[in-house]
C-alpha cells in the first residue's frame, strides 16, 4: 500500500515510525512508541544508570526529550510538519534509576499553523513526574517521504 | 584546602564540578564546564551524529538538556542545593550537526527559597539557538559533601 | 459557625469569597465565583467594552487576569495561603466583546510547599480561549482571618 | 507627512499610539507609552487602589497587562501585526499600591512569522517585579489604518 493511502491511526502510527527511525538522540536513549493517533502519542523510556547523578535522580533533560518526543509524535501525526515554538516542563516528581517513564501527548488545539499540546509524564505506578505543554508551528512538506499531504 | 574554606568564584567552580562529576547524563551528551560564578555558569557541547534526526538538525531536548545543566550549576553556585520547579524554552535556530553550543545561565533573583535563571543558547557564530528560563527552589543540605553551607 | 469548624468545599468556597471580596482588581472587571471546592475553582466574566480594542477583541491581560484568579481561588482552597511563582498562558482563540468567560481551575499537584495548577478558559458556547499554568508556593498564615490552618 | 513615509523609531511610535488609542483595557488602567522604537516598547502603570487586594498587593493579572501591553507594542512596531500565541511569567517582588511599575519590552528574536520578546517591569526604585517573555505570531494587514506595510 502506498504512502499516500494512509489516514487516520495508520498515517499517524507511519508518521511517528519514521520520524523515530530518522531520531538519534531518541534511540540512543531508549525511547519506544507504544502508540500513536491523530492529535496523540504515547511513548516509553526506562531510566538507566547514564540518566541519572550520584542520587540515583534523573536529569530533567531526560523527562523533557521523552516528553518531546511524544509532543513531537503527536503534532506531525496528519504528515504535516510541524517544529516546536516553544515548551514548557513542570517538575513534580523525581523519576529515578530504575522507573520506565510513560509520556502522553494530546493536541489541545490546532488552528491555522500553530498548535497546542499537553503532554503528561507519569511513572510505571502512576504516579505524575512532569507536565510539559508545547506550542507548535506548521512548516511546508510533508513527514512521510514520498507522501502528498 | 578544606571545602568549608571555598568562598566566591572558587565555591561556585567546586559545585558545579562535584554536580558535574556525579552527573551522567551531562556527561554521555559530552557536556564540559567552562565557567562557574555565584549565580553563573557556562557550559557547552558538540552537537554529535548521535543527537541529530534525518535533516541533520539536533533533538530539542538536547539544546534542552544543556541549558538545564547550566541552570542547575547557576542555581546550586552557592553550595545550597535548588532543585528545578519550572522551565520554558523558546527555539529561535536549529542546532547542527557540527556546531557547538555554548550555554551562559545568570541568576535575575533569588529570594527566601525560590530563585530564577535566564539561559541563552547559542552557536559558535554567535548566533542565537535558544531562550530558557527557569524557577529553581532551595531544598535542604548542602552541595559539597562534607561542607557547611 | 465558626471558621475553624469549615472543612471541604465549605471551607473552599469560604476562602474564595474571603480572597474576592479584597479583591480589587477582580471586582472592578466583574469577575464572578461560580464554585470553589478543593483545589478547585471556577470563575466567570462578561467581555466589556472596557476590555477590548477597536476590532473588539479582548486584551490578553483580561483573559489572563480571569485565568490568574481562578488558579489563586484554587491553590488556597485549603485555607492555607499561596502566591503565585509563576505563570504561563496559550491563547487558542480570542475572546470578543459579549462573550461570556469561564476559567476553571484544577489543582495538578501539590507537594511540600509548592503546586501546579491547569486553568482552561472558555468561551460560553465551549470553544477553548486559552489555556493556562500555574506554579504556586505555601507562605505561612492562613487565608481566612481568626482561623487556624 | 502621509503614514507611508514614517520610517524606524518614527513609525514604531506611530504604531503604539494608535494601538493604544484603540485599546480601551490599557487606557482603564492608565497605561502610558514611554517610549516605542523597532523592536522596543517602554510602558507604565501607576498602582491604583482598583488594583490591589486587602494587603495593598497588586493583582498579578495587573503586572501582567503592564508587560503584555509593553510586548504588543514591541512586537508590533515595524507596522506588520502579531498576535500574542504564548506568554510566562515569574513573578520577583510584589507591586504595591502607589508603585509606579515600568515594562520594557525588547524583541530578542524575529524569524520568518514568528518572534521572541523580553519584558522586564521593575519598580520606580528599580527593583525587579517580574520577568515576562512572550512569543508572537505574524498575521496579514497592517497596524496602521491606509498605510501599506
Amino acid at each position: 500500500m502506498s504512502v499516500a493511502a494512509l489516514t487516520g491511526d495508520a498515517l499517524a502510527r507511519a508518521c511517528a515510525e519514521a520520524m523515530l527511525s530518522r531520531d538519534h538522540a531518541s534511540q540512543a536513549l531508549g525511547i519506544v512508541l507504544d502508540d500513536a493517533r491523530p492529535g496523540f502519542a504515547r511513548v516509553s523510556l526506562a531510566i538507566t544508570q547514564a540518566m541519572v547523578n550520584g542520587h540515583a535522580i534523573a536529569h530533567g533533560g531526560v523527562t523533557f526529550t521523552l516528553a518531546d518526543s511524544a509532543f513531537a509524535f503527536a503534532c506531525n501525526s496528519r504528515n504535516e510538519p510541524n517544529v516546536a515554538l516553544q515548551a514548557s516542563i513542570s517538575y513534580v516528581n523525581a523519576a529515578r534509576l530504575g522507573d520506565r517513564l510513560v509520556a502522553e501527548a494530546q493536541e489541545r488545539s490546532s488552528k491555522g499553523r500553530t498548535g497546542v499540546c499537553d503532554i503528561t509524564v507519569t511513572r510505571g505506578d502512576g504516579e505524575l513526574v512532569a507536565l510539559f505543554r508545547g506550542v507548535c508551528y506548521r512548516i511546508k512538506g510533508t513527514v512521510l517521504e514520498g507522501a502528498s499531504s
